[in-house]
C-alpha cells in the first residue's frame, strides 16, 4: 500500500488516493455507463454519485440487472458504537436512504456493540451498548422508511444472530481471518470471532425470509475487508455473495484524514450544541494563506481546504454552487473567515434540524428495531 | 503425558494412570480428609467418592468451608451433543444429582450444539441443536429437581450468553486458547471463540443473581482444561474461581478407551432397545481366558474385564458385592458367559426405567429448559 495513506477497517491516515485504493482493493470504479443504468431506474442521481463520493463497487452491476429482472436487493449497512455520531457517519446514511427511497427496498443496519467492546480497552459492554441506543437515534433522524427498515445492536440480537454467525465461522480459520483483518496471537478470542457476526447480515434476510436475497452493502471503502469474507463463505452457504458500493471519507476539520471521534476538536458531533458545531467550523483548517492579502493574492487550494470539502460532501447539493465555492477559493476571492461563516451557519440549521428529529426519534424505536 | 495414553477434551485413549494424569493436570487428589467432610455434611458417602471414580478436585475444599459458613455454591456441567446419550455420560449426572439432594443447590446444565457443529464436519447445527433435545430427555431422566435445575441449549440461550462470553473473550487472547486447547491456525475462528461460552455458566448465575456464588463442576478430567481459561479469567471480572470435581471415565466394552459414540458397537445408548442393549454386553470385551477350562484354572482380570468394571462403576452399587464379583473373576470361580448375562439382565432393566422416565420428560421440558 502507498506509504503516504493507510486505509483499514480501523485506521484511515493521510490523504487517501482512491484510484490507487480501488485497484489495491481489487474493486471496481463506478464508471459513466453504470451512472447511467442507476439514473434511468432512479430517475435521478444523487449527488455523492455524480461527484464520486460514491465511487467504486463490486458487483454493482449483477445487482441492477437483477433488479430489472424484478428481483429486488436489501441494503445492508452498520455502525460502530464506540461514541457519538458524527457529521462523517451520516453521508453513507443518507446515501443509502436515497437508495431505499430510489429502489424501495428493505434496509438491515446493524449496530456492533460486541465488536467495538472488544477493541477498545477503555469501553465497558455497557458504554456500546448505551452508544449504540444514541446512534440508533441518529440513524432513525435520518429518514428511513420505518416499514422497511430494521435496526439491530448485535448483544440484542445475539440468538438470531449467533447461530447464522456459527455457519459462518465453521467456513472461516484463523489463518484466514489473520491475513484479511491482521489478526495475531495475541488478538482476543472474541475479536476473531466478530467476522462471522459482521456477515450475518449479508445473508440473514434470506434466512428470515426463506429465499436468496440479493445483498448490497453501502460503506466507506475502509470496510470492504470485512466483506471479503462474507463473499468467500456465500456460495459455500448456498447465498449470492453481497454486493457493494463505496464512497471515501469525508475529511476531518483539520488537516488531513478521515473525519474520526477520536479527534473531537475536528469533528462535528450529531449531539454537539450549535454553538459548538460553530465554534469548529471556525477553527477549522482551510489550508490557505498566512494572511488576507496574500489569500487575496494568491487563492487557496480547495482540494485541501476542509470548509471547501464540507460543501462538497454534505452542504451544498447543487453543483454549480460547490463549482463557484471551490473558484472562489482558488482565486482568493472570498476569505476563509467568510467561508467559515457561511459554512457554519449551514452546519447549525443542519445540528438543529437533525437534533429535532432525533429528539422525536426517541419515541419511535420500537418502529425500527429488531430483537430477539 | 505417557506415552500409553492420551486425555484431552477431545479424545481419551489407552488405559489412564489417574496419579499420573492428576499430577500433569496440576488436580488435587481428594483424599480421607476431603471425603470425611463430605460425609459429614451429606450423612453419606456416594459409592462414586468411596470408590474414588470421582477422584480429583480443584479448591473443592474451599467450596466446602464456603458451604459450612453458609454460603452455598451452584452446579455447573454440561453436554456436547454430537449423538444420543451413552450410560458413560449418565455417570457424572447420576453424582450430580446426588450433589443437588445432599447440599440442596441449584445446577446450571449446558448443552453446547455450537461446538458439536463447529467441530463435526458431517453435522449440521440442525442435527446438534436437535441432540441437544435428546439429550435433556435423559439429562430430566436422571431425576434432577425442576425447582432447582436449569438446562440450557446455546444456541437457544445465546442472547443471555453471548454478553458475558464477550466479557469472558476480552481477556483471553488466541495464543492462550491455543497453549490451552491445541488450537492452531487451521482451527475455525467459532471453535476458537467457544471456550468463552464453555466458561460463561461458571459465572452467570452470580450476574443473574447479582451476588458472588461459588460454582463446582463435576465432570469427567478430560474437561479440565476448558475451566483453566474460566479460572484464570475470573478474578479479572470480579468472580471467584471456579472449583472442580473430577470423574474417571468409564470404560467401553471393548479393550481400551472410555466409553464413546463414536464406537457405538462397545457403547451402549440411552436410546438403544433392551435386546440391543443385551446383545452389545453379550459381545463384550471381558479379558478373560481362551477357554471355560483355563478360565476356571487361571481365573480373569477384574480390572480389564469390563463387565466387572461395568458393575463397579454403575450397576452395583454395594462395595462388598463389587468385592465379590471382582473375586469370582479373579478366581475363575465365575464364567463370562454367565457373568455377562447377569450384568445384561440389570442393564436391561435399567434401560427400560430410564427409557420409561425419558419418554415422560417429554412433557416436562418446559419445567427445565432456560431460553432467551
Amino acid at each position: 500500500m502507498n506509504e503516504d495513506f493507510v486505509v483499514t477497517p480501523w485506521e484511515v491516515k493521510g490523504r487517501v488516493d482512491y484510484e490507487k485504493l480501488a485497484k489495491e482493493f481489487g474493486t471496481s470504479k463506478i464508471d459513466e455507463k453504470l451512472l447511467k443504468r442507476i439514473e434511468k431506474i432512479a430517475g435521478e442521481l444523487h449527488f455523492m454519485l455524480r461527484r464520486g463520493i460514491f465511487f467504486s463497487h463490486r458487483d454493482l452491476d449483477w445487482i441492477l440487472e437483477k433488479y430489472g429482472k424484478g428481483e429486488k436487493f436489501f441494503l445492508y449497512t452498520g455502525r460502530g458504537p464506540s461514541g457519538h455520531t458524527h457529521i462523517g457517519h451520516l453521508i453513507p446514511w443518507i446515501f443509502t436512504k436515497w437508495l431505499q427511497e430510489k429502489f424501495d427496498v428493505e434496509l438491515y443496519f446493524q449496530l456492533t456493540d460486541d465488536e467495538k467492546f472488544l477493541v477498545k480497552r477503555e469501553l465497558s459492554l455497557e458504554d456500546t451498548t448505551n452508544y449504540a441506543y444514541e446512534n440508533i437515534l441518529d440513524i432513525i433522524a435520518v429518514g428511513f422508511d420505518p416499514e422497511k427498515t430494521h435496526i439491530f445492536t448485535n448483544t440484542e440480537y445475539a440468538k438470531t444472530q449467533y447461530k447464522l454467525a456459527l455457519k459462518i465461522a465453521k467456513h472461516v480459520t484463523f489463518s484466514t481471518a489473520k491475513a484479511v483483518f491482521g489478526f495475531n496471537e495475541s488478538s482476543n478470542i472474541g475479536i476473531t470471532f466478530f467476522p462471522a457476526m459482521q456477515a450475518v447480515p449479508c445473508f440473514l434476510p434470506s434466512v428470515l425470509k426463506k429465499k436468496n436475497i440479493p445483498c448490497l452493502i453501502p460503506a466507506a471503502i475502509d470496510q470492504d475487508p470485512y466483506w471479503r469474507i462474507a463473499r468467500d463463505v456465500a456460495p459455500r452457504l448456498g447465498f449470492y455473495k453481497p454486493a457493494q458500493i463505496h464512497s471515501k471519507f469525508i475529511p476531518g476539520l483539520g488537516p488531513s484524514g478521515k473525519m474520526s471521534a477520536s479527534e473531537p476538536k475536528t469533528t462535528i458531533f450529531t449531539t454537539d450544541s450549535p454553538d459548538i458545531a460553530e465554534k469548529k467550523i471556525m477553527g477549522a483548517f482551510s489550508g490557505g494563506q498566512a494572511t488576507a492579502e496574500l489569500q487575496r493574492k494568491l487563492g487557496g487550494n480547495p482540494e485541501i481546504c476542509s470548509i471547501c470539502q464540507y460543501y462538497y460532501f454534505l452542504f451544498e447539493e447543487d453543483d454549480e454552487k460547490v463549482r463557484k465555492i471551490f473558484d472562489d477559493e482558488r482565486s482568493g476571492k472570498i476569505l476563509s473567515g467568510e467561508h467559515k461563516k457561511e459554512l457554519a451557519q449551514r452546519v447549525k440549521k443542519f445540528i438543529i434540524e437533525h437534533q429535532k428529529k432525533r429528539e422525536k426519534a426517541k419515541d419511535r424505536i420500537e418502529e425500527f428495531v429488531l430483537r430477539d
